[in-house]
């Protein structure tokens, strides 16, 4: 079994569990022999790298470094989970603040050190915000950097298929859009049970209408519930699916669970969030999703929920007001 | 890509770090579509199994129980890493006590639940002596059950491309037998460094003896140093590296790392322990290495260490005296 490529994949945030489990994916799926692991974290990051050595990867060459610049020089491609976790204390707007400057900073050594890079995986929160900042600094163009999302696609799948009995082969092109959180809006006209719309198990009640409210709860808060259960953050699943995205803008299988994409037309604007996306060779690309009334109106509001968390981003000086963002990243009409 | 096979397999442990890790190593894999994740610890268990749900998996059926017996009834394959991590104020030999009886209840259930089970990998500590133990009481044959064992021989490699500077594509064949711990032989004249035995890198001086001495330091500590520097015990490895053993004995690549296997002949008898192993459809095979005179004295101590930690367990009550031995299981003479 050969490699997708050659070229040099960078993991930022390796000494992490979701960094960590993305540096053992991307070996197994044989995304590229060049795999650099970097984390500020030196010890742990050392740590990750014996236990790849130790798993015995034949005609690799994994490296590790704390030094970004030696992280991304060369760098191809790179898969970002380096954000901080929220600690006791925090408000939500320290958070904000914290991951917005990391993904900041993170755009600008990109700019610097690797502005040659094809696509840039981002998973830390909110993934929408931090991706929207690491593309206005990185200079790369809005196909070039897409932001993990799937995870609340794959949620409604699953619960659909608890819910039902279901097989997942059964329970298809199960959809969210807009904001990856509480606000995000869960479409159900888009999936298809047995070939059939969820939309329309939900009208005639083969789905009652409280069931689906509750099944788009459990999506939601399908990240909580893993906290509440395991006692720590997903880690598996984000790691996993972000690889997958990478390999596919490498030219592996093609990715077409809904990812954060740049989105700029009439409707939404100066913005990133998921939409209906592919991702390939070709990087990620969008079109708009069409729902019902209630469904576009639920993605308006999470649209709106998202502008005023860009907004908070701006008021705090991480980024230039919007008429501003094309003098730093010309790609960005 | 398909399937290894469709036959089932059993995780036990799935709630723990490395048998969560197995679960995610296992579907990547395709090793089978039907995989069910055992473990008492039923939150963090059905956390485990939530985020393989979120994963997205095409195709399998993921099922996860806390009763064994719903767990273990019909399944063709188990991989076990399901012991007691060591706690604080726990000696030895109340570890040792703890996991060998873990270990035997194991394979009482394997006997009343799956009899038919055509491999048993096992992982939890000491390996020698818990895959020993569950051999005597699933009453299955000697090639049906093996025990982790390669990471320390991976570690070598490891160790000597990060002296030599060399990929691993040149450090070929290392080898370490016996008992995993602090008593493993590590053997030198196995090794060939570019087509040339370690052997003799030594014998020249170009790597000196000391040197050598601090290699197989840095490999007998090598799970250790994971702790010290990640903060945690190594789960990634071994997770990795068990998958591949139990792929192997569903037909998959064929394993050629050392593994720990029921080991009789007039040498070393009535134990469990690390030879030069294949692990294939036909389960595992072994032949006893040959060394030097100082590798196969090596070898001898880990060995006698090995019937001293059996011994304990004969005394402590947990499995009979040697010559009872056939009468709780026939296919060991």
């Amino acid at each position: 079994m050969k490699f997708i490529t050659n070229e040099k994949l960078t993991i930022v945030g390796a000494a992490g569990m979701i960094g960590s489990n993305m540096a053992q994916t991307a070996l197994m799926m044989k995304l590229t022999p060049n795999i650099c692991l970097y984390d500020p974290f030196a010890p742990a990051l050392e740590g990750v790298a014996e236990e790849m050595f130790h798993c015995g990867f034949d005609d690799v060459n994994i490296t590790f470094t704390s030094d970004i610049k030696e992280a991304l020089s060369g760098a191809d491609y790179i898969v970002s989970s380096g954000g901080a976790a929220r600690k006791a204390g925090m408000t939500r707007e320290d958070l904000l603040k914290g991951n917005a400057e990391i993904a900041a900073q993170l755009g600008k050594d990109i700019r610097q050190y690797c502005p040659n890079a094809k696509h840039v995986v981002i998973v830390f929160n909110p993934a929408d915000i931090t991706g929207l900042i690491t593309l206005l600094y990185a200079g790369l163009k809005p196909t070039q950097v897409s932001t993990l999302a799937a995870l609340d696609s794959t949620r409604l799948r699953s619960e659909l298929c608890k819910y039902l009995k279901l097989p997942t082969s059964k329970v298809e092109n199960c959809r969210t859009y807009g904001g990856h959180g509480e606000q995000m809006a869960v479409f159900a006209s888009t999936t298809s049970i047995d070939g059939e719309s969820l939309s329309k198990w939900i009208e005639s009640g083969r789905i009652p209408g409280a069931d689906w409210d509750a099944i788009k709860l459990r999506v939601i808060q399908g990240g909580k519930n893993i906290i509440d259960l395991r006692g720590r953050s997903s880690f598996q699943s984000p790691a996993y699916i972000s690889i997958e995205m990478i390999a596919a803008a490498m030219g592996g299988k093609v990715f077409e669970w809904p990812a954060g994409v740049y989105v700029s037309d009439k409707k939404f604007d100066h913005i990133m969030m998921a939409m209906e996306t592919v991702i390939d060779k070709n990087g990620v690309h969008y079109k708009e999703p069409n729902g019902t009334a209630q469904e576009e109106a639920d993605l308006e509001r999470s649209y709106e929920h998202l502008c005023k968390l860009r907004d908070e981003v701006i008021e705090m000086g991480i980024i230039p007001a919007i008429d501003q963002w094309n003098k730093i990243n010309p790609n960005i009409k």
